[in-house]
């Protein structure tokens, strides 16, 4: 049989934690908590493993309670945009990851082009070949990594049907600013593109900037999927549910695409996730995710402080990019492995990134990790060994 | 946004729930149980919900011990066929749904022929053409519905990359048989060709004939997917949790797709799964389901013994045929909404399961309920309005 994706390996994510986990290194590769999600969210799951009636198939967008709380929720936090119709404007997903794949098999026919800024998501390339779309790779450009808007204008073209974008993004942490979307949205309308907007660290921007979101822009909203993720924003990363708001027409087509991938979503986990919000009318654990994580990241980063170290500013998500010239000429890869193997810190290294291999020298490290394993990283990571 | 898929609409099992939503019909139309998971299965769903640490990413191709359960568990009961390795021949997936997704979306190139038996799944056409690939109908003889094997080798050629087949069937219940297993694997040799069987319904095979599986058949084995379903097997058909077992060549193939269409599936309830298979080292939960639901199947049968119903053989799956003709000369989905408004019995006609509208003059009701709901469905389809 013959690969329809030949040079896919083990994704760099799964193999540093099978490294970390084979060395005893600190796993700050993969990007997951090594916390839990909230007892009240747990709980809810546990009522609704134990409650009978809700075992069967959820409705194939999702439960509309679910989708209501959702909608309630994103009314709450963008006053100023349209509340999404729980309706036609909501869906559930599998997870980001089946909400990034389902749109480009929705939009994305042989030849179309995607616009991908990279360092990009390891996913995003090879999902769009599957459709036999073809990825067209602008480079953001560091240390910063906000898009340079001129490059990614030069790589439109009339087959341009996607531009892809990520923010917070992984694995920089920069965020976009009016400007970015001010400029995304005159793009998209200028080539009568579609906008996939990778929202999963939304809440997650520090520095006491306000998250921002395509659905918040006029000109995006009406050509935009946005994707969330309760894995993210609740520490659940391993209960594989988030969600797509696009307008009517644009969730038709990634619906009748989710109804065949998925077709729908565990059920008693999208009840435990309604009655969360449900029991949250303030958003209080939605708007102390900034502030949860600002405090991790200046933890490590304080924890740094001094050593040589280069550390790249994070105004969003939850990864740190370091430069490590002062310890190594090394490739990032080689690098990374040395780090779990003798440092015992494990990371990602960022030419994993780039569909080219392209190796800016830098590593990622998740700080979505308790104090003290942060506080245990940062010892070993200031005494090369 | 011109669709991909400008021809699927609302599945016919999500409408028919609707209707039978609206219109108070008992609901035999969707293929679920209305009765829970076992509660030993429920309650280590609460536990694991509860229990602090098994909230992040599983590994990509699912929980060790999850897939060394089911490896134990296949040795068990196909006890001549060599057991399949948990670590390189069974994938965890997000239901059978993303089985067959993933399989069809690793495999098919545009171009490529898959043969499909109708009636079929709704979802086996769109999932091959969203691969570029062309489905080729061959239509299973009424009323038994067991393969004509001369009509599919007609219908192959040197570009047929899969067959697709499903024993024991949606809708009609036929189950391979030894002759049809062997006429399968030397269509497959012939014409070099891989095997996606669905075997979901695989447990539920009646009136003492032994369950069969592609991976007991050494020539299917080492070309075939074959998929299962908890949700079947679990009464769970909510928490979307199905696996794959493929020969090591072919799982590499279906793990690289599955990557990127969802990367891994809950966590939470693949401990779950496991706990309940290790919990059950004789299946007695899964030897017992054949005789589960023929009692079903029989109670159901009996309910309409002598009606005007033209009950068609059932010899596996949880659904029931049936011919209409005394009652109606309407065409299927018709007669069906009159079930459901009228006769308050909500069922599927079998013309959604053919991509060209095919009208055999059946319905199809799925019995996989209590005995009391399927003594009023009968006690209501006994007496017409
Ligand atoms: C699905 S594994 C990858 C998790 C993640 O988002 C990352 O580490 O970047
Ligand atoms: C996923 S909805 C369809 C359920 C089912 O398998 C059927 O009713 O045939």
């Amino acid at each position: 049989l013959q690969s329809k994706l030949p040079e896919v390996g083990v994704s760099i994510f799964s193999q540093m934690t099978a490294l970390a986990q084979q060395t005893g290194a600190l796993n700050l590769a993969q990007g997951f908590p090594d916390y839990d999600p909230p007892l009240l969210l747990r709980e809810a799951l546990a009522r609704h493993a134990l409650a009978p009636g809700s075992h069967q198939y959820a409705p194939m967008p999702g439960l509309l309670r679910l989708r209501q709380a959702i909608a309630a929720q994103v009314a709450r936090l963008l006053p100023e945009a349209p509340a999404p119709d729980a309706d036609q404007e909501i869906t559930i997903l599998a997870g980001a990851t089946e909400g990034l794949y389902a749109v480009l098999a929705a939009v994305v026919r042989p030849g179309d082009e995607v616009i991908i800024l990279e360092p990009a998501y390891d996913l995003y390339g090879p999902a769009v070949r599957l459709q036999g779309g073809v990825p067209r790779y602008v480079r953001l450009p560091a240390p910063h990594f906000q898009p340079d808007w001129a490059a990614v204008r030069a790589a439109c073209s009339a087959r341009t049907k996607l531009l892809l974008i990520n923010t917070p993004h992984n694995p920089s942490g920069a965020v976009f600013t009016a400007a970015d979307w001010q400029a995304l949205g005159q793009l998209a309308e200028d080539y009568d593109a579609l906008v996939l907007a990778d929202e999963v660290y939304g809440p997650l921007v520090y520095d006491g900037v306000a998250p921002g979101s395509a659905w918040q822009h006029p000109a995006l909203r009406a050509r935009s999927f946005v994707l969330a993720s309760f894995g993210k924003t609740y520490h659940a990363t391993g209960w594989k549910v988030g969600y797509c708001l696009a307008p009517p027409a644009l969730t038709t087509q990634l619906r009748r695409v989710h109804q065949f991938v998925t077709f729908a979503v565990s059920t008693p986990t999208q009840h435990a996730l309604a009655d969360a919000l449900e029991a949250d009318p303030t958003d209080a654990h939605w708007r102390g995710l900034a502030t949860f994580y600002q405090a991790k990241r200046d933890a490590f980063r304080t924890g740094l402080a001094g050593s040589a170290w280069q550390l790249l500013p994070v105004p969003g998500g939850y990864f740190q990019l370091a430069g490590y010239a002062a310890f190594s000429g090394a490739g990032d890869l080689a690098f990374a492995q040395e780090l779990a193997r003798a440092w015992g810190v494990a990371v990602v290294p960022v030419s994993a990134f780039y569909h080219d291999g392209y190796d800016p020298g830098l590593v990622r490290f998740c700080f979505a990790k308790e104090a003290a394993t942060l506080a245990a990283a940062t010892a070993r990571l200031r005494r090369p060994p």
